[in-house]
């Protein structure tokens, strides 16, 4: 059985990855491509390297008949996202890329986006999409909010260790390196190869950035408390990675069991022997995540590192691996790919 | 039906490159792995990224029972290759990535290599891996010398428009930009980040690259006339990647024409719209190959451009479609991934 | 004896570039930083590399007061620039370093740049800026036309070649690869570092790139015949650097010669010796031009490269040399500083 | 007055940043280049970005006279550089780049380095290079040991808070991101372009880095008591940089008053207005460190990023600084040098 798949906001980064994984799954058909700002041009004029494939031209969204669509995912800008959701038919499955659905409470996405909540019913509806922790109800899901691409890779790192108790929860730092990919296709100064190439810098310094609203939301339903992390992220000159530099005081041994016994059974998650450290470059293109834990000299600390892509794993292949649950699937069709290395 | 596969020199990149393809492959079990350097490491020692791949460890060539192996790629350095074939059995279907096999005249091989050849009843059976232009012979094929990867990618510009006649053959000049993977994973100077990112230059300037005896053979062959053509290549700070920039004498409409006839059933070649230049960023990681045919403001003069990816349609991906072939297996599979963008 | 110095449109990448060289420079103070968009900055605010120099704050150029300024560098896009030397005091000694007067022919710079000039006063008494084979005419000028980076590049290899009669004029392909500050700071999707990273291609491929009317000019004057080159650029995945690889008809020996007798005497131009090639790794940040002359195996053809920076000796570092000549100052102050390696 | 220049292992990265800077400066000439590995070069062979320069070959350190040298640089590898250091005239001035005379205690130093040390009277006059906190110690010391481009960094955000007392020594995290220019011009798989440009990960996490000497060193003194930091270093894909994120517990406004004051007189080093985070970009090719103060949203806690360029005032700027200050010379001579953007 073949599904009818629709992409809105076709012509991103994140779009453009869905249609790469989308391309080499066995039971989707791409049947519309929503792009206003690009609609009339053919796939090979928005994204010449997908142009040997059979696709759909880039159109607006009021252009899609979407009672021929078994799911649709929205790579939108966010509170573009919300408007465009709330008038979708409601019956519609959707997972969205954005950052409108993630958080639950309304106070706080006002609190971290700046606006009210345009699409308030839905919100109420929405499941955050980290897979591994929300499987059963990404299933039974009509809306599904993708989470952050940093938010995802803390969130592999800590959660398992906040729920079995093996961390100091006051004393967690999250340093990050990101590629810029993960700033989207946006034209800016500083994301123009000339700026960012040789240089690198931290950014949203000192619990500023968004997706602390996911760490905060997570975490703290996890530990049944407050929980409040320092995240800060780096922006490096690389198109795809997202590494995790996690500070944590606990006992290594224990920290690196309890990964390793969360994760045994998780086909994207790899944790790496206790002492070894990932790197980006290992799960580039690819839906893998690798998590690597090594002991401080000083006792009772550790560092853990995360290493996945903010694209795949980060964004569009865990927005496929949730279509899939969604549309009875085998989990992990289309994302079994191999990292492209070097 | 699933064929048993062996790959001989597995921990350099094109060995790798082939991994990742066969890991996507439906009927391609890889049962042996040489690697006589890294002998004893498994796969997620010597290449993390494979580490959720269930591969057997890497060993030497002589562990290796061939009599398991429906097909063996070699993945060796020159020279090494050729004394390792031919101590290989005289009945198993081999693929070779060197460029031991792919010169007809031992002379010529003499010539541009540096030392008699050490396999020359082998060589004599080799069979050109240009799988567009020598499909049949390598279906029938035992075994087949994969080209070079900068040598493809001017075939491909060239050999049509030689077949048709549309150029003057005495006027063609090849300016090739190649990324660094297609140096391999020596360890050199100025192969290091650190000398190559942010710089770029000339090598083998002037008629001294080897890939030129391919050139020789194949479009003499051709014209029925020897043929010899100019060729730079460059290095540029890129991990996979080469554009072929041909200027050529003859009208570019004919030329255009000409392209679009030859390929028009090919699956991996895709020729632009008259005008229109390819870009190495939309090949990047597949097996296509994307070719552009612009004219000159001085009448009679075209400017033909292609891009390809020197690990996967250069080497690796061309290994496993002629593989697909010797096997009777559909050409395609396993190669149908789109390019990684961005 | 101290020169005040204006620089217009000091916010961009030739801006900057200025400003980095003349806080190197022993008899040249920045009195005034004109960039229209960016007025109110301080130089901290608009270019934090440049935060350990006491500059004045950027300002409107309205706000200028020219009666204080010796010389005036011109940095802005070509079209603003001729309107925004037009209104300039008739006196004041100027370099630009805008396409806007470096052809002589209104109806050339009709043709390539696509509206009337609107300063066809001050373009006739312009003196095109190529340093070396102006030199007097630049002591003597006014208003001083910097030449285009490509342009630059490729006058340093022909033009003593042209001179000398070593060469077939009717047979000249120049073969460029440019790094992206080439292209300023301007915001397009194609120069962003997750497009442009990775990835490389030609572009105004055929003759379609403003600088062939710079090549057009120079060239038919001086063989005072019509001359017509090929001229192919490339976007390279670097910063600074430009590299032009040069296929001509003529002796390698003679052409060799030709090059080292005309640059014998030239600070900035460094002649390899023959059969090598450059880098441009190894001119970075400086305002040295590498050229290597390589014979092809083809009797009669050579190759001639050479490695210059786009910002510096293929601009603002020209632009400094042509402004040494017209203060009477020792034309190599501020720029004899080593290329940045690694 | 000149003064005679020797440098020792002249054909590394240090060794071609000290040539490159010394170019530059007033009263120095470089008497004497020794390169083992490349003597009988001439300096165009092994650096041809320094061929407009006129000096001397490369030599043996046997063939060098020293009696006619005022002051020698030695960029030679650890180990290597103490046996060499052992057998020069005893009053001849020196600045080491090496580790091998940053460690006061002979013991850490066979902790870290694992091997006892050779020179142990040379070693016990060596002043400890941080120009800044040691001024009056190397203005009249012989022999100067350079220190760690890493252990500079973290020494230039955490020293004066240390002396200050407003953070807590017992929670103090570096997270330093180093480029790769840093790990020299060793020939090692993981510093090649293919396998560092789009990947990064950490190194010697979890307190295993040889810069750690030198932080438990100079800390626990300045402190008066032991202080143990946390330290994990990234390789970034970037030629230059060293970008240390320390993350710390202490009131922000006092952090940032305590290194404005500290810093108030010094010309090198800049501090940021409360808020602003450095980048890599901004100080490339420079003398320049530049230091940002940010507050974490959790009260109490801070994050000081610190941001130089390892090869110069990471190694050999810091190398000049301090021979300048030996040789009587102002302290700033040839490293004012703007950094190099884009």
């Amino acid at each position: 059985m073949t599904h009818s798949i629709a992409i809105l906001g076709a012509s991103g980064y994140t779009g453009a990855e869905l249609i790469r994984l989308i391309s080499g799954h066995s039971s989707m058909r791409i049947e519309a491509l929503g792009a206003n700002s690009k609609a009339g041009q053919t796939i090979a004029q928005a994204f010449p390297h997908l142009r040997h494939l059979d696709l759909p031209p880039l159109v607006t969204v009021d252009e899609i008949d979407f009672s021929r669509i078994d799911l649709c995912f929205c790579a939108l800008p966010h509170k573009t996202s919300q408007e465009v959701i709330a008038a979708l038919p409601r019956d519609l499955k959707i997972v969205d890329l954005s950052a409108d659905f993630r958080l639950r409470d309304p106070a706080e996405y006002e609190k971290w986006y700046g606006n009210p909540h345009a699409a308030l019913e839905q919100q109420a509806e929405a499941v955050y999409g980290l897979t591994e922790f929300y499987r059963e109800e990404i299933r039974a899901a009509r809306l599904v909010a993708g989470t952050g691409c940093n938010a995802a890779t803390g969130q592999y790192v800590l959660r398992p260790l906040i729920s079995a108790g093996v961390i100091d929860l006051d004393e967690i730092i999250l340093d990050l390196k990101c590629a810029v990919s993960g700033a989207g296709r946006s034209l800016k100064e500083n994301l123009l190869h000339a700026e960012l190439s040789e240089g690198y810098h931290a950014y949203s310094v000192g619990g500023a950035h968004r997706h602390l609203g996911e760490f905060d939301q997570e975490f703290s339903a996890l530990a049944g408390q407050p929980v409040r992390v320092q995240f800060t992220p780096h922006l490096i000159p690389a198109n795809r990675g997202i590494l995790a530099t996690t500070y944590v005081k606990g006992a290594a041994g224990a920290i690196h069991d309890t990964l390793v016994a969360a994760y045994a059974d998780e086909p994207f998650i790899e944790v790496l022997p206790m002492g070894e450290a990932p790197s980006t470059r290992h799960i580039r293109g690819s839906n893998f995540c690798h998590i690597g834990v090594v002991a401080d000299r000083i006792e009772g600390r550790a560092i853990v590192i995360a290493a996945l892509d903010n694209l795949t794993k980060g964004s569009s292949g865990q927005a496929l691996q949730n279509a899939n649950l969604m549309l009875d699937i085998e989990e992990t069709e289309g994302l079994m790919m191999a990292p492209l290395f070097p």
